[in-house]
């Protein structure tokens, strides 16, 4: 029988888990539905609801709850349900505590109008009409940090913050490995002659494109019954419950590669939310357990699937049908190097998954010397600048496709937003592998348009658990071992040695 | 300058506010775009939403500010935006704080249980399904007026929640006078020949119907850019702030009046709703004052505007363009002949304007019945029947078209759900006779397919207050007496004297 304080707590940490998804479906309103007029109302909808939410996560009944339930826990498996939920909460707890609900409402305040600046201001590429906001979100960003004094590095609070148990150093270390191996494979690959992308940048109609998508997404096991597919300025997938996980996306009629891969991207991370356990729902436990594991599933999905042979042997004859007078002409072969085309460029979301890394380390690296104050707002561009250079050779030539290309120093704090991205490529390399060893037949299956058994791989294995274990108690627990680069690099060098003839 | 109490209590009062809104917009989102899976977690969360909204308006905080205003209010007219402001608060905090928080979760949940039964055992025409939850819902709703002690009858509680100054005995009163005059009207038009209304029973395609119904809620004033229009299966229209009022509509491919007539009366709320001062976000004051007076506004667009010949003089021809195949041959005549087509009918929504009132009389009757325990709900079906036989001559062949056809006891609470109908039609008269006095050029403005005078006008008189005065201190002001059936029945006896040519 639960214990009747084990029942209190649910109550208490479903109040403030409902506050989170009303503030989830406010923002999804937001960026899909609502009207121009909306803007202003909407702004502080959402600071009066996260202020709420902060105050109920941090209601000291909580605290006192825990700790009356901790010989309870004790008396448990590490891994059963009760002790998780236990120690996830107090893990979240202890974090929210330290943090004043006043101060989140100011944030998200300063966020929303941050947000609409940066809005306004990138097409007109006037940075300097963001500066002084960015400067705010930066001092925002170091107040958030002092908030868990004794910090190793000023970036740890934030980074912490979504990937638990690591820190600045421990990312750098990681990223500078990753740097040693990938830098010698970029520069082999751009000694070579460039793959011809002209195939996926003729005029695809929309609702060719949302129909042969939203097919995609539903074929690999995204459930409509669950979620819905809607455009979006910057797509981003929402979980209000693990019965409604929504996904949104963009299209451009000149670049057919934008849409569909996103659309993919988001629905890999959907696929995680839907499948967490849905006795989880309203607990701490009932979502994804890190940014970098989220990444992990949205790239495995969207790159060492969706970018593979394997896949498109099933979906390619599909997607010339859809698009005859595009594609009719073009073999698997040019679509698959098109596809995975290696460029040095400046757009992130554009980026292939070679260089991509590297966009990431400048941001990441970008972050920290903001926050240690060795860089200000005012340099950021140029800085920005110089290392596109320095690391991919070319000069972006104005800050659209600069410092100001990127929602999320505009839409959140400066500091712990970049580092996921890479950490999930470098994990979704080492869970593939994992069920590739279980599995060898996947890659077969794949070809017959059949993912089952990779998704219930990875139901079973990572998001059933939802939040019960760390990013790295996940990964030692499917990998043998924590986070480790060999795989990806494995994969990248193979994959891209085939493509390019290099070794 | 604004005391400093007044902007601490706009503080508390913003803040209950935008929980209420919060809880618009979810329920909004599950009427309109919510995947099936949803709906478990919806209804939780809108219960922890509905019971927070209760706690924070019902912060004593609130009553000891407003106590603390009591002198500033006094200094004031009667008017201003202030003391009006104070008004109100201290009105809705005196009712709020009678109803325990725990008993609104209770309320939500329970509603979200009973409309889930109902929207399943209705097309099963299962009333036996659903006839425990009404009882519970008669249970509540008796707990809910028993907070109000002292009431002359147990109807007065409710009735007055969205009927501040209404009773039981002066909407008794007032339906007898209208039923008295009613009656005859009726059977003299029952005793002419039917019209006929085939011309808008054909296959009239949904696109075209979206497109005309569209075009004609803009022409009439409704603000896209502070709105939009949805589809769903119950039509309604929402506020979540005077810039974002949204409506919402229903297509049947085989009737084209459903639609296109529900979507004037929503835009008429919405136009009520859109023309709030701006000034009044967040506050007591910003939305319509009651659900009569918004009646008044969605019955004045859909019928003594949509229904008229002036209105159809302009927009026919259009109707005839959108539907050539269907309409070309069809006169002006013939059509508003049909769209007024009087015959007593089974369905509400369906009704015509003058047996409409009979509808809602059966259901305020029964209502008052099941409260003073003088009916059961066990009896419910029968006592139903035998109202619309006695009443209107006909009896429902089962209780889908009979007793389960409207959400609102499903949805909400037994008492005060119907009354305001009834009400609003009475007003509508009223208020547009003042404003043909004032203007008197507003019929042949329609004719030009101009709405902008009689808007302007209701938005002077009517809308801009918002909240401010009652029902009734705005019909005073408004025509310079209270509610009065007459300018009403002078309608009906016009219009469908030379219809139906009796006299």
């Amino acid at each position: 029988m639960e214990p009747k304080k084990l029942t209190e707590l649910k109550t208490l940490l479903a109040e403030a888990n409902d506050l989170d998804s009303a503030v989830s479906v406010l923002y999804w309103d937001q960026a899909t539905f609502m009207p121009p007029g909306g803007g202003n109302a909407r702004g502080r909808q959402l600071a009066t609801l996260a202020r709420l939410h902060q105050q109920k996560s941090t209601n000291p009944k909580i605290g006192r709850l825990l700790d009356g339930l901790r010989s309870y826990e004790e008396s448990l498996p590490f891994e059963s349900d009760d002790a998780s939920l236990i120690r996830v909460a107090r893990r979240l707890y202890e974090r929210a505590v330290k943090v004043p609900p006043a101060f989140m409402g100011r944030l998200y305040q300063h966020n929303a109008q941050t947000f609409q600046a940066w809005a306004e201001a990138r097409p007109a590429n006037d940075f300097a009409r963001v500066a002084p906001y960015l400067e705010k979100t930066l001092d925002l960003s170091r107040e958030y940090a002092n908030f868990f004094p004794g910090y190793e590095h000023i970036a740890d609070p934030l980074i912490e913050a979504v990937e638990y148990g690591m820190k600045a150093t421990s990312v750098r270390t990681l990223f500078g490995e990753l740097r040693r191996e990938l830098t010698p494979l970029v520069h082999k690959i751009a000694a070579q002659p460039r793959a011809d992308d002209s195939c996926l940048r003729k005029v695809f109609p929309i609702s060719q494109q949302a129909a042969f998508g939203e097919a995609v997404a539903r074929r690999i096991g995204y459930d409509f019954e669950r979620g819905r597919l809607d455009i979006t300025h910057h797509p981003f997938t929402i979980s209000f419950a693990p019965g409604d996980v929504r996904i949104t996306t963009r299209y451009s009629e000149a670049f057919l590669s934008d849409s569909l891969f996103s659309t993919i991207h988001e629905a890999g991370h959907a696929l995680y939310e839907q499948g967490v356990n849905p006795a989880f729902e309203a607990t701490p436990l009932g979502n994804g357990t890190s940014s970098g594991v989220h990444e992990s599933q949205s790239r495995l999905w969207e790159n060492q699937v969706g970018h593979s042979r394997h896949f498109w042997r099933y979906f390619y004859p599909q997607l010339q049908a859809a698009f005859p007078q595009q594609l009719a002409d073009v073999p698997l072969e040019a679509f698959y190097s098109a596809i995975n085309k290696v460029e040095p460029s400046l757009v992130r979301v554009d980026a292939d998954e070679v260089t991509y890394n590297l966009h990431i380390m400048i941001r990441f690296d970008l972050e920290l010397a903001l926050l240690e104050g060795t860089l200000s707002i005012r340099e950021l561009p140029e800085a920005w600048n110089a290392r596109y250079q320095a690391d991919l050779g070319i000069t972006p030539p104005d800050d659209r496709l600069g410092v100001m290309q990127d929602a999320h120093w505009y839409d959140g704090m400066i500091g712990g937003a970049f580092q996921s991205y890479t950490i999930g490529n470098i994990l979704s390399a080492q869970y593939l592998q994992a069920a590739l060893r279980a599995h060898p037949e996947i890659p077969d299956e794949m070809e017959q348009g059949e993912f089952a058994t990779l998704l219930g791989w990875l139901r079973k294995n990572l998001y059933q658990h939802g939040r019960k274990f760390t990013a790295s108690e996940l990964t030692e627990r499917v990998t043998g071992r924590g986070i480790d680069i060999a795989p990806y690099m494995r994969y990248l060098r193979e994959k891209y040695g085939e493509l390019y003839k290099v070794e």
